[in-house]
Order: C-alpha cells, then sequence, then structure tokens
C-alpha cells in the first residue's frame, strides 16, 4: 500500500522512449501492492502500469512471471502484456530496480461478489489453466505442501497470541494434511491468489486477471479450493453455497473436474485454507502496530479452515458432478 | 504517501453517477498526498481525480479550496476543476468521509526545475494572483507570521535533537520577524505551498498546479518568497542565482514588484524558510521512525535560512527592477 521507490521524471521519460511508447503524458504512484512499487503511466500511446521490483519478489523468478504474462495474453487470457524494450527485454532497470511495464488493464475488482461473479471466475480460472499447459517455463510453488511446515516453524511459538490452541490445531492439521494430501491429481499452472482483489469486472462481466506474482506449477484443483476459499465466504466465514455452485460450475464448462479432483476438492480447500492462514498469522504477528499497511486478521481463514474440516463430500461447495 | 479510506466499487458507481460522469471503468489509490486519500479514477466520460478528506483538513475550509479552484478554472488557470454533483453540490459524501471528484490534470512534476521552469513557475504564480483578486471568500493565513510562535511553542523543548542550538536559532529569527515584518504590501490569494511536486509540465511547459490545501490570503510577495526557497536552491542547498533570476523575470513580466515588495523580499524570504523549518522540524520530531510516510529533513530549510540570513538586497535573488 506504499510507493516505495521514487522515480525521476527524466529516468523515466528515457525509459518510456525506450520501450517505444512515445512521450510521457503523466504518472502517479498507485497505492496497491504491498510487494513492490507501481505507478499507474499515461504515454501519447496509451495507458501503463510500471512495476519497480523490490526485495520481496526474487528477481530470479521474473523472467517466469513477465513470460507468463506474456503467453497467457498470447493464448486470450485477458491480463497485463509486458511492453518489450527496444533490446526485447522484458525487464530492465529503472531508479535501481528491476522494472517492467506492462499494458493497463480497464475494470475494476468487486468488493462483494455474487453468484454471477463466481461463475464468471470459475470459467476463466479453467481457461487460464487450459492456456498456462502450453507454457515451457515452471515454477515450484514455495507456498505449497512442502512449504507450510517451515513457515509455520518461524512463528508456531508466538501463534497462541493470535487465539489459545492456535499452535495445536494448525501442527494437528500439517499432520493430517501430509497424512491426506493427493499426489496425483493434474498439474500445470496456477495462478495460486485469485483473490477478488486480483480479478477485475467491467460491466458485471470479468475483464481481467492481475498480480501473477504467486503463479507456479501445482494441481489445477488447488487453483479452485484457493477460489472456493476466497470468494464463496460471507463477511461472518459462512460458505455460501451458491457461490461455490456457480463458481464450480463455470470452472466445469470449461474443464471438468476428473472423479479423483472431485473427492479431494474438501482436503485441497483444509490446504488451501491453512496456506492463507499460515501466511496471514505470520504477517499478523510481525507486522508492527503503526505500519500504513495493515495485515489480514488471521481468525477469517482459522474460521474457513474449520469449515472445511467438517466438510465430508465435495457436494458440501455446490459440486455437481457430470457422471 | 497512503490511501487510508478503501472505496467500495457499488459506492463509487454510484458517486460517479450522480456527478454526471458515465460509467466507472477504473479506480485506484494514489500514493500521493499525506493528508487526504486520493483516486486516480477513469470513466466513460474521461479521468478524474477523487479526493477523501482526512481529519487533517478542516472540513469547514472545502468550501474556500473548491470555490477557488472553480474560480481559478474559470479564469484562465490551469488546475484540477470540481465536477458538481446533480444536486449542485462540490463536497459529497463517500465512504463516510467529505469527498469530492476533480479534472485530471495532464503532465508531472519535474524532479530538477531549470532556469526555464522557474521563469515559467514565475510567470504563472502570477497570474494566479491576478485571476485570484476577484474570488470573494477568504481564509486566513494560519501558517503565517502570527501561527510560528504557537507551532514553536509545540517542540522547542525538544528542538535542539534537530542540531544543537536550534531553539535559540529559531527563537531569536522569530524576534527578528516580529521585528522587522512587513506589514504594508498588497495581499490577495497566495497558494501558499507551490513546490516543484505541485506543478506539472508537459513537453516542459508549466500545464497545471495542484494541491491548493494552503491557500490563504496574504502577500503576494510572500508567495514568491516561498518559490524562491522551494525552486532556486541546489540538492546542497546553494541559492541558485540563475534560478531565482529567471523566476523574479517571469513574475515581472506579468505583475510587476512594487519597489516596497522589492525591498522586503529578503525578509520574506527569512519568513519563508522559517514557515517550512519549522513545519518539517515538527513533523521530523513527531513521526514514527518505522511510518512509511518520511518526514522531509528539516536541515535543509536550516541551511536555507541561514543563507537569506546573510542576504542585504533583493539583487541577491536576480531581482532586476524595472526602474
Amino acid at each position: 500500500m506504499a510507493v516505495y521507490t521514487d522515480v525521476d521524471d527524466i529516468e523515466l521519460k528515457a525509459f518510456v522512449a525506450n520501450h517505444g511508447l512515445g512521450d510521457l503524458v503523466s504518472f502517479k504512484g498507485i497505492a496497491e501492492g504491498v510487494e513492490n512499487t507501481n505507478y499507474f503511466v499515461v504515454t501519447t500511446t496509451g495507458r501503463y502500469i510500471l512495476t519497480l521490483y523490490e526485495q520481496r519478489v526474487d528477481r530470479a523468478d521474473l523472467p517466469f512471471f513477465l513470460g507468463l504474462l506474456d503467453h497467457l495474453a498470447a493464448n486470450g487470457i485477458a491480463c497485463p502484456t509486458p511492453i518489450k524494450s527496444a533490446s526485447g527485454e522484458q525487464v530492465t532497470e529503472l531508479a535501481g530496480r528491476a522494472a517492467a511495464i506492462v499494458s493497463f488493464l480497464e475494470g475494476f475488482c468487486i468488493h462483494s461478489p455474487t453468484a454471477t461473479h463466481c461463475r464468471d471466475l470459475g470459467q476463466t480460472l479453467a481457461r487460464l489453466h487450459h492456456a498456462g499447459k502450453s507454457y515451457t517455463l515452471t515454477r515450484p510453488n514455495t507456498l505449497g505442501l512442502a512449504g507450510w511446515r517451515p513457515l509455520f516453524a518461524k512463528f508456531k511459538n508466538d501463534a497462541d497470541a493470535i487465539t489459545p490452541g492456535f499452535s495445536q490445531l494448525v501442527a494437528d492439521e500439517l499432520n493430517w494434511l501430509d497424512e491426506n494430501w493427493p499426489n496425483d491429481l493434474e498439474t500445470g499452472i496456477i495462478h495460486a491468489d485469485l483473490f477478488p482483489d486480483n480479478v477485475f469486472f467491467l460491466n458485471d462481466k470479468l475483464s481481467g486477471l492481475i498480480d501473477f506474482y504467486f503463479a507456479c506449477n501445482d494441481a489445477f484443483a488447488l487453483d479452485v479450493a484457493i477460489c472456493l476459499n476466497a470468494w464463496c465466504f460471507d463477511n461472518s466465514d459462512q460458505f455460501i453455497k451458491d457461490h461455490g455452485a456457480a463458481l464450480l460450475a463455470g470452472y466445469q464448462s470449461e474443464r471438468p473436474l476428473s472423479s479423483n479432483e472431485c473427492a479431494s476438492l474438501p482436503t485441497l480447500c483444509r490446504g488451501a485454507a491453512t496456506r492463507f492462514l499460515l501466511t496471514r498469522a505470520y504477517d499478523w504477528l510481525n507486522t508492527k502496530q503503526d505500519a500504513l499497511v495493515r495485515p489480514h486478521d488471521p481468525h477469517h481463514f482459522l474460521k474457513r479452515l474449520q469449515f472445511h474440516q467438517q466438510v465430508t463430500t465435495p457436494d458440501s461447495y455446490g459440486l455437481k458432478t457430470n457422471a
């Protein structure tokens, strides 16, 4: 939620010219994105988003992320398209940072999604999974099953400050997930962070996906489970079955889930809830009280995890199998 | 440098429609402005800036500020123009805040102004002073001479933490200013904060002025002195006489300074430096170390004040009188 790096107008003019984008007309720092510095840039050729990569993004991952945007855009997914420099590079330097400039997407995120939005999202997610199949670079999921224990180890001694019993609950859940995690599901490129604030709508139709900085290779159905967690709970963390049914129907209209994926859905939903519970708990415990970036309250994902723990069959999510 | 208030898409759609601006296309929080929350808004009719007024701006002052923008724009000054609501109001409510939406200005601020930029700025400042003469609302300068002692009293006991002897230096300066301040200069609407980051250029021509939230009634020549402080020192706080000469020549091309104003310039420059020294010293001492908004280092204005203290005639600023 902050600009971390200032850009000099003279440097930016040269950067814009070097990317064949004409003359600079306006630029403003955007108060979005905790990881990087983002500017909204207007030139005589159009509107763009400039990103300066701060330390939290591994520079070695940038070719994967930017190549993915390029690949997805070329394969019909509405997402920011990287603009190459005169020498053909997607990542150059600006203000002492690795920098990339991408096309501007119209639309805005929806604070209170409806079932219609969820259906649209599910359909686009399946299209994203199809489009990613021909992408040749790969990136492991650093926040997948293998990443959860090391992350939990960083704060488990302080974890009961969130709520009494928190540490034991998570330890038990990690054991259960290790024993029950499905390892034979179809994998490919997943977004892995497709919350409503990363999805734009225009006139109530999905207009684009943003923020691919958690994208990686993992089970497609895990991405579905992440979206069920992110889109289908109300403000009291009650599951909205109509939203789940719409999201799953939208997804299956483009990519029917296998019987194995269907059966694994409750387990994947528990894993997805655990992943966000862990990162939010860590940030909650490690963000200074007066920081302007407010961490998300981890209690929401605690309640969502507890919901999934009660689920025994995927019908609870509104799944209608094609059988 | 932060968005303080989140806006809901449904509320914003209604707000945009109520201001006759068509359908919402995009909106992004802008990481500019410490006092208020600003959003860049695109609709089917154009680009706008939405401001939600946070507690640091006195709501009773909003009719003065927004009326002034309207008046100046109607009188040929390039500045944001308030868009009225269906019922004719410049200030309405959004997200529990007083809110206004204004036209978007093309251009961007210059990090390292040249003499040409300074001349352009001086000329526009004089035009602003002329254009403000027919504005009927008034607002006292709360950060003018009478405001400096109360502000200093808030931190003078801690002031030597900035540099040894700081407190005595400021106390002496305030006494000197009280004795020497000119009270017979022409007054009118002044911007009072026309630093380079509040002035946009496009193709190296001045394209607009922003951020009028310190505008008030005071001596026109004080505004000139503020600009000499803000535009005519290099990064080592050395005065650049060519910049001063260009700024003053630009100003005088539209509004020649009276002999009284010319003679008062060194005193007004000391006062202007003291005003920014005081607010920056206060912010420096009262901003938490890990806040994302970094306060300006007050030492720059200490050095500028010390420069002005050595000045005996306005020629030192590059002033060429018309006599």
